[in-house]
Parts: C-alpha cells; sequence; structure tokens
C-alpha cells in the first residue's frame, strides 16, 4: 500500500474515525484504525463493539491495500506533522513508513483481515434531515438517558417516526426527555440507539443544513453523511411506552423567561450542591417564583417574576434536573405544566412544541 | 459591617486573594478569605502558611467590620451573581446577608481575629521592575524547580541582584534555568523563593509595563503592585552556588532556528514517550541535526537544519528537559554549546544574553 495525502485532510478523517475507538474492548484490533487505499480514495474505520465509523478521502494512491494501525500513536504522529503532503508506504516485516517533508516515521501495522467487516446494510434511505437539526435533537435528548445499568434499554435513545414526525425519546426514573420535528416520509419506525453512540454521532454532525440519510435495519441503524457512515447496532428489547408517562393535564400554568430561571436556580444550586441533595424549593406565587435553598453552609433566596395560571404552590426538585433541562432549551421564554407538589412538572417552549420535558418533584416531608 | 460594592470588582479581587488560598492546610481559617471594611475601602486577605495575598478595592463602606468566609463558596456565589451592585452585611449568629437585584444569599462567617495577621514589613523597596518582565522571568525559570521534596531549596527560584542584574535561578539535579535582566539598583540581595509561590504571583502580574515593586527583609519578600501586595516567606539555606555549574568554555556551538527544533523534538518524543524514558538521540551533523528515537511502537526519524562550528557528535536527552526549555524560550534562532557526549549542553538566545539554560545529557550504553 503506498498512498499521498494532505496531512489536514488525513487528520480529519482520523479524528473522525477515531470517535468510534473507545478503547473499553478486550480486541487489541479495535484499538487500531482501519485505512484501505483503492483507486484515489482511502477509507478508514473505527470501531467498537456497539458502533462502526467509515469516513472516505481522497488520496493520490501509488499502490493499493490495507492496514490497521494503532489509532492513538498514528493519530497523534499526523496532528504533530507539517501541513504539507503525507506519504504511507507499507514495508517488509509489518511495518509502514509514514514520510512527511523531513520526518519519518516506522510503526507496526496489524492485520486488516482480523478488523471485523461492517455490517452489509442496503441502503434504503427512510428518513432525510438536516445534520444540524439532528444534532440539536440529539444533545437534547442524551443528557436523560439512565446512567445506571440494570435497565439497559434506557442507556439507549428512542428513534421514532410516527404521523410524520421525528421523536426522540430518552428518560431514567427521574425524568424525561422528548424531541419533535416534522419530517417528509410516511414510513413508522421505532428503534433504540445506544446513547454513547448517539453523542458521537452528534460531534460528527456540522451545524449547517447539510443532509443525513438515515437506514433502520432489524439491528442497525445508519447514519450516512456522504463521505462519513455511521453504523450503531440497537438496543433490543421494547422501549417503555413514554405516551402514558406524560400527564394529560394540568391546573397551574407557569410563563418563564427562560435565563432568568435558570440564573436563579443556578445560584440556589450553591447551596443546594453541599451533601449532594442539590435540593431546591419553589413557592410559586402569583407574580413570582421564590427558590430558596439551605445548607449547612447558610441559605439562599431567588425571586423570578413569572405569569401564573391556577393556584399557588409550593413544590421541590433536584436541581440538577431542571438546570439540564433548561441549559438544552433555547427559546426565550418556557411554559411549565403543574398540578400539585406531588406530581410531574412539564416544561416547554412558550412559542413551539418541539420540546416536552418531565422532571418528578421530590416529595417533601411536612 | 456593611457595604456596596461592584460585583465584577468584588470577583476580580475574590479571585486575586484566592491564589493564596491553596486549600492544603489543616487551619481551617486559612479556607476562608478575610475582608475588612474601611472608609471606602474593602481589604481582601487570602493566605496559607507560605504566602499572604491582600488586595484593596473601593466601596460604598455604611459599616465598618472585618469577617473571614469560606473563600471557595463566596467566590462561587458573587461569580455567579448578576453584573450589579452587590450589598455585604453582617448580621447576628455569625451571619452575613448577601444582596444583589433579587438573589439574597445568607452564610456564616468566622471570626476575623483568629485569622493570622500579615508580617509587619517596612516597604524600603530596592527594586522596580516591569510587571510583564517579571512575570516573563518566573515563567521562564520555574518550570525548573525541583518536584521531590528531599531537597527543600531546590523547590525555590533564587532572586538575586548582583551588579546591576536581577537574576532568576532555578535547578534540579538535571537542569538549571537562568534569567538576567538590567535592574537600576545598586543592591546586592540574594534570597530564595517557594516556587509554587512565584508562580502564584506570575498569575496575578499584568503583562504591561506596570511596575511592580519589591522588598526584602531577612525572612520575607514583598511584591507590591499598588492595590495588591503578595507576602512570601524565604526558603532557609544556601541555594547551590550556580555559577559553578555553568560551562566556562565548549568545542561545538549549534545555530538553529527554534521552531523547528521544537517541533522536530516534539515529534519524536511521541516514540519517546513509550516507557517514559522519553529518550531521543541527536546526531550533530555538518548541516543538520538527526533526531531520532526508538519504542516498542515504532521509530522516528526528525532532520532539522543547522549551523554547526566545531566537530560532530552524537548526544541524547530527556526529550522533555529539552522541550520545558525551547517552550520558555521567545526568540527566533538559539544558540547550543557542547563539548562532549557526555558534557552539559547550554541553551541561549541568539540575539540575547537574557536567559542560559542548561541540560544534562542522558548517558548511553555503547
Amino acid at each position: 500500500m503506498i498512498f499521498l495525502c494532505d496531512k489536514t485532510k488525513l487528520q480529519d478523517s482520523i479524528s473522525i474515525g477515531q470517535k468510534a475507538i473507545t478503547g473499553k474492548t478486550t480486541m487489541p484490533i479495535l484499538e487500531g484504525i482501519y485505512i484501505e487505499a483503492t483507486q484515489n480514495t482511502v477509507t478508514l474505520i473505527g470501531s467498537d463493539k456497539d458502533v462502526s465509523i467509515e469516513t472516505k478521502m481522497e488520496a493520490d494512491v501509488l499502490e493499493a491495500g490495507k492496514i490497521v494501525v494503532d489509532a492513538k500513536i498514528f493519530g497523534e504522529i499526523i496532528r504533530k506533522l507539517p501541513n504539507s503532503e503525507v506519504r504511507i508506504e507499507t514495508l517488509e516485516n509489518n511495518g509502514i513508513q509514514i514520510t512527511c517533508e523531513k520526518s519519518v516515521f516506522n510503526l507496526i501495522y496489524m492485520n486488516a483481515d482480523e478488523f471485523p467487516s461492517l455490517p452489509n446494510i442496503n441502503e434504503n434511505m427512510i428518513l432525510t434531515v438536516p445534520q444540524s437539526l439532528l444534532k440539536n435533537m440529539i444533545k437534547g435528548t442524551s443528557f436523560a438517558i439512565a446512567q445506571d445499568e440494570t435497565r439497559p434499554i434506557l442507556q439507549g435513545i428512542l428513534f421514532e417516526v410516527k404521523d410524520s414526525y421525528l421523536n426522540l425519546v430518552a428518560l431514567d426514573g427521574y425524568r424525561l426527555a422528548l424531541r419533535s420535528e416534522l419530517v417528509e416520509t410516511t414510513n413508522a419506525i421505532s428503534a433504540v440507539i445506544p446513547g454513547k453512540t448517539l453523542n458521537e454521532v452528534a460531534k460528527i454532525l456540522d451545524d449547517n443544513e447539510d443532509k443525513v440519510n438515515i437506514t433502520f435495519t432489524p439491528n442497525h441503524i445508519l447514519f450516512n453523511l456522504g463521505q462519513t457512515k455511521v453504523i450503531s447496532r440497537l438496543l433490543e428489547g421494547e422501549f417503555i411506552k413514554y405516551n402514558s408517562l406524560l400527564p394529560q393535564e394540568y391546573k397551574l400554568l407557569i410563563t418563564v423567561n427562560k435565563q432568568e430561571l435558570q440564573n436563579g436556580i443556578e445560584r440556589a444550586s450553591l447551596m443546594a450542591k453541599e451533601g449532594n441533595s442539590n435540593l431546591i424549593k419553589l413557592d410559586i406565587e402569583e407574580d413570582n417564583m421564590i427558590i430558596t435553598s439551605n445548607s449547612q453552609l447558610g441559605k439562599v433566596r431567588e425571586e423570578v417574576s413569572i405569569n401564573l395560571q391556577g393556584e399557588q404552590v409550593q413544590i421541590a426538585f433536584n436541581s440538577k434536573y431542571l438546570l439540564d433541562v433548561l441549559k438544552n432549551m433555547d427559546q426565550d421564554e418556557v411554559v411549565m405544566e403543574l398540578t400539585s407538589s406531588i406530581s410531574p412538572c412539564v416544561i416547554k417552549n412558550k412559542e413551539s412544541s418541539n420540546c416536552k420535558y418531565l422532571v418528578l418533584p421530590v416529595r417533601l416531608v411536612k
């Protein structure tokens, strides 16, 4: 194998492939990055047991071939090279030589045949969305996936296509995050994708209107970004029927400036952090929300202007759960729907229905 | 105690005082920041056993007084407040109330009388230097202080005023760093200051021509920056006679572009890192320096153009020691003075004599 390519392009491609290489595998080959040179194209693949990322780049291929090299050291070497043309050539004795200007590196390589092959997926794409939109939907839900491993299905994000909407849903025992966007498809799909995989996918997605094509198979999901494909296995099992968790009605409706509420809760949580309880109390009054918290260190009282429809109520939360939600919302005004001090709170954007967050309150001992 | 002040000013002052609060003390009072309000001025002091930092700010003092509050939580609270006027007031029962717009915090405070008083220093300043100059001198030497605690004096930086020069010197068993600048004084001083203290001082110094006045006493050094004073104890004992360590002559003189050399060594050290030996070998030839390194992962060869006066030589180094030096030099061309593969290497700027670095080679087993 011999090819020449631009250093920066190679560095970018490695960085994409590396996102699948978690280093948590017991198979040494999966610590490597697969490199295959064919006519004018170099393909790089990084993989762990859940996800594979394949990316293609232009190169001047003088001799076709394929190898696997340790991704970490290879990535570090390429990154440190001058911004110039890089030549990569296999030698005898399982060695490759990397040459760039006056730098020459020799590395051992692994047998490319030992690298697990990608699942063979017939790309009958059923969904196309802008990359930035998908990126926001993933970031807006992935914080809510379950951290403990007792219910593996909850470590995933539900990808649901229904009634021309794409819904992403994540939940643990304490909160639920739902993002919805209108899409141009009449298909119906329901699949659960490992949350960690999706976070890596989000990092590769651009903040622009470029499209990502999505294909589902019974066991896999494929994101096709053009030069780059991400293939993830699906989680087995049934996701929780999230619709039944969302309250159908409410008694109080609070409209509030998102940033003011977030700032108030952030300050209050400085006191709530002590002892890791994160407990803050909200007194919902006519025109104000009073946020209070106490700890050994002292106490805090914050006042946030609100518009209230309904009766006054007192309710307590883990401040972290409210902050996770507010940090992931991007409109100026949010609404909170409440029923009582022991029923879930729903938080939505005031002006659009693209998200719905549910947070359970903490029951106060009277 | 009651005072009103600008949030940003208070935040900046806390951040200066906090630089002395290491959290490594066993005295709870030293986890606090001392706050004293007198006529139109609030003084903040942070302290550990080695260093105290006192800073003053303007404030609208309605009632004089002094307290000590936990520096970490107080700093976090002030930082999170809106950019507005802050009111701080002591209450009964050892409480203070911090008010800013619609935020109210209550904290307990500690007895200010328990806070250790600053050493009483008569400011007979003997040296004035621009802040940016001192900052550079500290950064350019502090990396070379000894990390192990077997010889405490080597954990300090020598501050030497002699023959109208200010010299800062740090050394461990493997390298020496010397920075020299002409100063306007005829005094002579030699004092050793804890390296960690000086690093904190460097963070407070501005990158400008504002002056810092320096006063020495038998046990302390005082840096007066105007609104802020830093007082550090001196280390006891005699510093090593560093002049006897610097070679008086050399046989080889290498002139090289600093950045090219640094880049080459950085790349070579990617291979040298494996096994933590950091060993790189330099082959000094007529017009080139060949840098090589080997490890289990593979090998590397770098070539850097040089100008050589003298015989060719082969010499090996711990790459980290060379990189520490080069990263702290800021001129385009550097010179390296060598005598043999087992004698120390001296590195200097080509165009100025403001620094001198010495690095011991690694003896290669033939």
